[in-house]
């Protein structure tokens, strides 16, 4: 049974995208134009009631949220390596799995659709402001461990294999962009982000979602 | 090498802090005291630089997260059955338990530590109401759970084993009654939940942390 994706460009999907673009196996691809309110469709909702992409369907069952996609994929495709088989180093690479995916990724979404989280407008200004300054420091750590990362002669952030803090780390840097923090500033995320955008894989699935890796729009100084 | 546990009463430390009694094997609970603001001594951000509980230590390796910390727990403990075996089962609980961890539980901290996510008092306030009533439909969500799993004669929101989802489950709706939501309100799941509290690994785990199950205070009409 084929496996089916939904996706969407730029967003968090993209990790199970690269992700199933590394494992090599066929999966059907389904765009989910989040710009047009699709993720609301009745259609949608009926596959997942809360409104969101990443979806991976498997025969008849649906699986939502991108941990328990991630781990079913590293189930499905042992050969691929995406986590690390070994109890105590594959925890440490959920450690920063799950810290991407509830502390930072949430971070971004207070700073791109604040009205998530209050109805005033000025509160919901307020909430912008103040986690663009909180998702800087975040991407400061995630610099911290792709400068381990070379230190140590590791290729990709959780070992050996390409995974999915690689794919994460990229889409939260370039997300940054949109936030006004130009990627340049953390100079081995960037380095790495431009390393594995170029894996084939990867390759593939930012050609399909037609993504720009560097959305950062320095100010031009004028009005 | 005896695991060591660092744990807040009544934190979502709970979720490994009753696993890990559950598992019946002995460990060390370290108790950090968040209203002293413990969490942010030197002493434990030089163990947690992220100031948060829980974590779990063992030998040299410092595991934060709940989410690796339960994976880790399942993985040293198999015969507990603290996620499924099979692929898509365990990929189901981890969609719940992800989205407790991601969406749930920060909804919470927006009610109980709005300044966590301003520094205007008044957007707090906006902050602290708006989530507060999206808490609610997310433990409506969980009392379906509780209301399908009694239908299908599963005794636990998980399967057949006392497990991370029901730990949760009983730390969340705990936390409603400080947000002025009656857990009675959501029959299947205090049933749940207060079944859940009388197994006596779990019951451990409370009377270790001094829990009162229900902390919801009725208005009384009076100023
Ligand atoms: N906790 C979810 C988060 C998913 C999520 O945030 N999806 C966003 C895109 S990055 C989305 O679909 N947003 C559409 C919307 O909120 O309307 C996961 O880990 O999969
Ligand atoms: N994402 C973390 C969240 C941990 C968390 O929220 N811990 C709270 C208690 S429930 C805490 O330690 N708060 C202390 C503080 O923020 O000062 C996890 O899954 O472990």
């Amino acid at each position: 049974m084929t496996l089916k994706l939904y996706f969407a460009t730029g967003a968090c999907s993209f990790v199970p995208h690269s992700l199933l673009e590394a494992a090599g196996a066929p999966f059907e691809p389904v765009l989910v134009k989040l710009h047009k309110g699709e993720q609301n469709s009745p259609e949608y909702r009926a596959i997942n009631p809360r409104g969101q992409v990443p979806v991976l369907v498997d025969g008849d069952t649906v699986i939502t949220q991108i941990l328990a996609i991630v781990g079913y994929l590293n189930d499905r495709f042992p050969q691929a390596n995406f986590l690390p088989k070994e109890p105590l180093a594959r925890a440490k690479v959920m450690e920063t799995l799950a810290w991407m995916n509830n502390t930072v990724h949430p971070t971004f979404t207070h700073v791109f659709m604040p009205f998530k989280f209050t109805d005033k407008p000025e509160a919901q200004a307020e909430i912008k402001a103040y986690n663009a300054q909180l998702y800087r420091p975040m991407l400061a750590d995630i610099e911290a461990m792709a400068q381990k990362a070379a230190k140590e002669g590791r290729p990709f952030l959780g070992g050996q294999d390409f995974g999915p803090l690689d794919a994460y780390a990229l889409t939260l840097l370039r997300w940054g962009g949109f936030a006004g923090i130009d990627p340049a500033g953390f100079p081995a995320l960037w380095s790495h982000v431009q390393k594995v955008a170029q894996l084939p894989p990867v390759a593939r699935a930012i050609e399909r979602e037609r993504l720009q890796l560097n959305v950062y729009q320095p100010a031009t100084g004028r009005p």
